[in-house]
């Protein structure tokens, strides 16, 4: 049974407490730590087992009793507790993205050399039942060689403009998913990438500095090109497809929906729109990652997401904005 | 070349002189013949080609000229043009159903005893694209041995209480083509069959002596069990689906529809109506089975539908008014 | 918080106990009773909390502590437990069907009237998320009034024959779960059934006396016609659809399926086949249907699925069998 | 009635002397003029009509009896007869491209400009049934102010690198239509491209100085933003896709199949690949646009293509060569 400590009683925080005491086996959560943790939440937490709440997230480095750590605090400080976790000899689950600066990741990849406990990064994705049968599509050779990757991620709601000037920018915040997914699709890392962006969605996200919807062109290292297309807003909801195009095939996911129910009227023929966000669509995921974390640890192996998962990405996104900005192809 | 002559200019008759006209290989229209013949029918006729126009059948059936008599003409008629034209010498396609009475229907199979000219009866739907490719997965054993057919066919208007009245009812008007589907997907007759049927869709059907929603239950006899369900109203139009589940496995056809657009907005993900009726859904079965009739003629082979399966449906529609008025598995 | 009992842990013990553990609020299970309790289960029980085990229901029934029972023993003991839970003052959840004898039905009926206790029955399939889109639609008024409700329901292997000999037959073992579905579906009762069936599958099912393949067509009170299809084996796995159509359109579900991954290559356009079994299939319905019995007993509010629902089920599948022998339809 | 003239009796010539005899209305081919007409091509057109066959397309330009000529020759003489035509008084149906030298397009431009003849260009997709209901559901409203448009194109086999060499390559040969298309999506031009390609499906087809894979990204005048994505060779068959989404929703046309017929088996559940190339999928496209042709000519009414919209695609091809070549976005 891996003992674990929360970091963070936010949405994601919440989201992680409840797979661990519904759909985790061998994982305990001891204690869960959050400097703004309300009188609500903290009953919510204790309502779900055997758990000791704190404002003080030393409590959980101090407590020997505790294996593991899982980060899901405020982006400026996953990469600091990262590295105190590591230095405490915890292993670590972190939540996307380590950081916006390299510098901040890079220290904990120094701290990460020096020790042997586990690290994982957040990018759930990869555990969704959908695009890990597309992978194993690719990786089974049902499509032969990939040539093209096409990622579609949309989201329901555009962020606050306030957000969005503090979120890093779209390619940080949002596209680091599709990314990361990118990478997992095609087995191997980008080596160049274009960016075409546009502020069509709502003007106050352009007056806060950032872009709505973008189209993103990525040259990978095996010679197939991918292609991301983003938007803030879909009026239809939460749009997340894959399809990979090969030598031998295609392999294709489409949305998941509420129900498979169509209604036939003398209006058309409707299906549900897609589930709507991100706790909908990918709470599965999020249980199959933590399982995998936690068995990482048990069976002392690595886990499927390590540090340099964690960094590709945001210098993806770095990138992105480079391309941006100076309107040209970027090399990574 | 075969030189062909239609009796009858109606809806249906029309359908074929443009089947003929525009893809039918090999066949050429010498004279179109009907009692009723307007102006603007003529006009629309004689613009299709060089073709004769009268008001007078007998014109075609002496026409030494004519190979092939198409009978479109009223229902009544199609026994007794049938004998005449057999008589005459002349290939036959006549439209279903060659009568409602046996005793007349046997007379053509007399007829047909004493010469060897082509009899064909108009049961389009088997050259229908999906239909065709279904029978063609039973045939080819990739659903194992047939166990349970099922044919779903519904209109988008119900006709008129005065057609009710005079067509022979709905199982001999409008399922008369499910039962001759079951035939062919079964590739066998029905040894029993067990009515369920409702006035649901508008109580002067019911007043005019007929129904207009019904499930039909048959007995094969292969065995297998197939169900038809009829509505002479579909609000979202023509709706005309067939299913066969076997030993291993399952071949299934859903409805054409104008186009594969799909809308997905804030109420949902909205695909097309199916093609709104008959004359929409079934054009490429009107000119496949046309030419099939020629190609058995030029080749000197049998039709794809004899006179027999002609008599058959009819039988199934006789035995399911019993059912219904018995209320009872009636055998065939 | 609801305290419960659960008495049976065989397959459907063990859904019910990892449900309330994982997926259903405001109850705990308090002790599990099985009489072929064998320790692996007693472990696997241990493992999901602090539970008590043992072989004698009667503590559960002696327990003043534990307010509600899951009946999950063999069918045979369902009614006779269900009397003694009732007359110990618990509320009831059991397990389909109650019995196949009506005397015995009649006998928890009799027992309920003398309390207040709450009785829910386990067609768990109502609180599955498509079939309950289905529903919601149909009370929407979203497909106007019912004409046809069709209901696929076929499963991926069929039980030995052994089990064919002890288990009803398949109208009161498989097939129930679609009366119920009907009667769920049309909003009320049959008033008239009629069967048609089949040994297709495998003929020792059919030596020991039961049929593998069945169409039923129901006559409904409101004037709906209902057809059930039922196969103890597809070749493709498990398919649970239903359909309704009526005066304004139709609401149809189709299979869940493991991902909505498509691989189109050279052999064609293939998805994933359904979800394997009822495990995989209803796993959530199971939830529900556990989340509205506790609610019930909570807010002291009828269940949703009263003992009269775990009767008429029965009633209709032992006319289901009267039906078959005596070749004709049979009135409820 | 049309008098019509065809210049060159090819692939592409045939469709439209089949489309023009059997779906076109109001439209007679009086001549076919073809070099290397064979005698087997001639006995074929003399099948389809009274039609006059010559070597010499000199006969039809001189044929005061005809309005109208289809030019269906080799792309190199496309705007030298086109000019010729246009300077003998008639009437033009150019097929795509008009050249791949821009002072050759202006030439007809300018030769257009002297008289009031009618010119259209051959890019049939625009009268598809799929994608023309995209762009009623773009005018009508239904998915908003456009965002992103998305036009995925492939071809089911390579054409040979000797083909490579001649056809201007991959971008004026095959990509023309999707920048059509593009256009015609947004109905507005492209204000800069930028292309990613690459050498996967045919190492040849790199030695003929061609490419086979490549991801389009354009800047439209509206803002919005396309993607083009294309390949010489699909194992599953012709893609031809396209997506709009916008403020309001998206529209989306998938593939069109030979049948609607689903195999369900233990393999999963198989559909068709979508129908074989571009004379199956779109042969009524030609129909249509042939019938738009001759409706403008008889109500003296714009063409819906005219030469500036055979003009523009060439732009982009040449604009996505020259993207290509100087690896950078290229404005146009």
């Amino acid at each position: 049974m891996v003992k674990v400590g929360i970091i963070g009683a936010g949405r994601i925080g919440k989201v992680h407490i409840e797979s661990i005491c519904t759909g985790v086996r061998n994982a305990q959560i001891v204690t869960v730590a959050d400097p703004y943790m309300t009188e609500e939440t903290a009953a919510w937490i204790r309502s779900m087992g055997d758990i000791h709440v704190t404002k003080d997230y030393k409590e959980i480095l101090g407590d020997a009793d505790i294996d593991a750590v899982i980060i899901c605090s405020s982006t400026d400080t996953h990469s600091i507790i990262s590295v105190e976790a590591i230095e405490a000899g915890k292993h670590v689950f972190c939540e996307k993205p380590i950081d916006h600066d390299i510098d901040k990741i890079n220290k904990v990849i120094e701290a990460l050399k020096k020790t042997n406990v586990k690290y994982q990064v957040g990018f759930n994705r990869r555990f969704d039942h959908n695009f890990k049968t597309v992978k194993e599509a690719v990786v089974g050779g049902k499509i032969g060689t990939p040539h093209i990757i096409k990622v579609t991620s949309r989201d329901p709601e555009p962020p606050s403009p306030e957000y969005a000037k503090v979120s890093g920018g779209m390619f940080l915040d949002m596209t680091i998913h599709d990314f990361d997914m990118v990478r997992y699709l095609a087995g191997c890392d980008a080596v160049e990438i274009y960016v075409q962006a546009a502020v069509l969605v709502d003007e106050k996200i352009g007056e806060a500095g950032d872009v709505a919807t973008a189209v993103i062109t990525l040259k990978m290292e095996n010679g197939a090109i991918a292609i991301i297309d983003n938007s803030r807003k879909a009026a239809y909801g939460y749009d997340q497809r894959v399809e990979v195009f090969g030598s031998g095939g295609m392999a294709a996911a489409s949305n998941d929906s509420p129900s498979t129910v169509v209604i036939s009227d003398s209006q058309g023929v409707t299906g549900e729109k897609p589930l709507y966000f991100f706790l909908e669509r990918y709470m599965g995921s999020f249980r199959e990652e933590m399982n995998q974390f936690i068995q990482a640890i048990e069976e002392d192996t690595d886990t499927p997401l390590g540090v340099m998962d964690g960094l590709k990405p945001v210098l993806m996104g770095l990138a992105a904005k480079k391309s941006m900005e100076e309107h040209r192809p970027v090399a990574l």
